[in-house]
């Protein structure tokens, strides 16, 4: 791979440097670097320059995004929506292989290099979503990291043998197991979180589990997984997404489980939905509790929102924090980029020589003001190549 | 005027027509209209068709749009806002009527055709903010219509001559009064309300009232302004703004409230905000109650976010209240269309013949995909003529 340097850019906001990448990487920052022989030239002429973008939650093989518009009429309980999204898939033939590169593409020409997914595993659709996910994740390897979520969307126990398949999901390459309401859609969250615990533990992978359950019962659940986490030695292994109970519960008892979720690495990522309650932010940070941003589903059948651009979701975190000064909004940032990474364990991070060169450059006086506006990624760079130039995919990538 | 034939749109998603605009107004819409001699034919190619989009509740005059971005470092409480902005407009000279038609042919050139505005009436800035922004309503009065509000930025009762600036603003132009939190910023509610109406029924205008206090304290203004409201005959003509309590009261307090309010025919305006109690959407549509959106400040001292595009505020408005049937979109859609003109009083408005023909055409299959994917403004006509083609003003626009 020739090398790459990048000429006047002001990373995160800081005074103007050249960068010079290599291999993939980034070999040195500084003032009026020289260009090596072989190497491609970027003028970035002042832009504001960012790390690759991180999603740290969404459901790539769901999505809808790039078909005709999807006409929502669906009930509003948790089973409607269940079964309404089975008989889409029945009737519409859906396909998580090619739906899951679209939306992927989509979030690299946005300047998202590094995403986790959750795919959908029961015993109706087997393992078809994570062998079309697999083979995104392939496809994209050297230009985004994706990160597989084998998830029991169904139940881990209603339906026998959803746990066989999540562990010959994980055999089949999955990164980490995936973990849905112990109590409120297991209704036995003992026994559903003794399972999913051993399944994790046999593999020796990482879990994120989706707690949506409110108030006392998602306490009570949190609990229970951060029992598990420090019995089986999985710290700095588990993530819990949603979390909306520690949005709930008083304070002195949500600050005693920060408290356990910090020691034990427990991170927590977030879409910062405005119509629910959600972790408190800024406390959970001051407990040391890593936050996350993510879309989680992208327009499916469940919702219509969401978005490949991670500017926008850090703008929908700020603005459901009422995160408002420069310096605020600089930590809606952080949850889509290093703590992003952090949170799921991506390596190689930042904008530091040595870091994995993911780069992004925006027209924007400071990182505040590209979270707030948004602006066209001039550029895109992924493991050292450019992948795009003002919003749109290089041929080479878009033909992935 | 020359005639406008613009072919083959599909109104709110219907299906497609042609759409004959003359003297300004929609003169008739039908299949394959003939075109009259002297009309400007634009090709629709099958565009999403929707009414010009509404602002029900901006500060144009505070806006830093378009300029260097304010890095914002202030403190948590009202009087920190309120003083931190007195200090930047010293020291920066802010111009409210070269800010204010900045930010208004921003909203023009994204469709928006109609808006309310807030201007600071104090005794510091005096009438220059009203003054700047009459000069921007006079400057844009053939394209878009602004009602201007005259607005107790700093209180009613605190800084004596306050009254007499707003009775002095309603005399010199201003369309409507503006109101703020009577228990919290005035201290003295009765008194606070009795001075407001009293200016409103001398001069015979209606009433838009900040209402930001919470719980019990803005239920209870609330009663005392819809008491003023029936006792005044101003039924039809007050606005409630933000109207936080509404989300904070038991339901059947709120549920009597807004009977009151839908019998009273007292609106209520939200931006929707995800970091706030807000009113229940559906419970006042339910009650009668007419509900409008807007941005609230937009790019100020007091917050970074908002934006001209009136779609995103509808996206922000049905993702805050949890709308994601196509059907409930529509509803958000309704906040900025036509629940907002309804709502402001703005007359002639729709898509039927006789309507001024404020049209915006967007690449969108239904008004739910367009909320939700906020596409570029193909066409936007106001008053009949063509004033911005993709997002960009057209050139005798742009110089108004
Ligand atoms: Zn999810
Ligand atoms: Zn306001």
């Amino acid at each position: 791979m020739p090398s790459l340097l990048i000429r006047n850019v002001r990373p995160l906001g800081a005074s103007p440097v050249d960068l010079l990448v290599r291999d993939g990487r980034i070999a040195e920052t500084g003032a009026a670097l020289s260009a090596p022989s072989d190497a491609a030239v970027e003028e970035g002429a002042g832009a504001l320059l960012l790390p690759g973008l991180v999603e740290g939650h969404t459901h790539l093989d769901k999505t809808l995004w790039g078909m005709d518009w999807y006409r929502n009429e669906v009930g509003a309980s948790l089973v409607d929506k269940i079964e309404n999204e089975r008989a889409f898939r029945h009737a519409s033939g859906h396909d998580a292989a090619a739906q899951s590169l679209v939306l992927a593409k989509a979030f690299l020409a946005l300047g998202t290099t590094r995403l986790r997914t959750h795919v959908d595993v029961d015993t109706q659709a087997g393992l078809r979503h994570l062998e079309g996910t697999l083979r995104t994740r392939q496809a994209l390897r050297d230009v985004q990291q994706i990160q597989v979520v084998a998830f029991p969307q169904s139940g881990l126990l209603g339906r026998p043998g959803t746990a066989e398949l999540l562990d010959q999901a994980l055999a089949q390459g999955a990164d980490l197991l995936g973990g849905l309401d112990p109590c409120a859609i297991d209704v036995d969250p003992v026994r559903s979180l003794d399972v999913l615990f051993g399944i994790a533990d046999r593999h020796q992978r990482p879990l994120d589990i989706h707690l949506h359950e409110p108030g006392a019962m998602g306490a009570f659940s949190l609990d229970l997984i951060l029992q598990r986490t420090e019995a089986l030695g999985m710290q700095g292994k588990v993530a819990i997404s949603h979390g909306f109970c520690l949005g709930d519960v008083g304070e002195r008892e949500r600050d005693a489980l920060l408290a356990r979720m910090a020691r034990l690495g427990v991170v927590l990522i977030t879409s910062a939905p405005p119509s629910r309650s959600v972790p408190p932010l800024m406390a959970c940070r001051k407990a040391g509790v890593t936050v996350l941003g993510g879309n989680d589903g992208i327009r499916d059948t469940w919702s219509p929102y969401g978005n490949p651009d991670m500017l926008e979701r850090a703008m929908l975190i700020g603005m459901r924090y009422n995160l408002r000064r420069d310096d605020e909004i600089d930590v809606a940032l952080d949850t889509v980029t290093h703590a992003g990474a952090r949170g799921c364990g991506f390596e190689a991070y930042g904008l530091e020589a040595g870091c994995r060169a993911d780069l992004v450059l925006v027209d924007a006086q400071t990182p505040a003001q590209a979270v707030v506006s948004r602006p066209v990624r001039k550029l895109v760079v992924a493991g050292g190549r450019v992948v795009a130039r003002n919003g749109v995919l290089q041929a080479d990538v878009a033909s992935l």
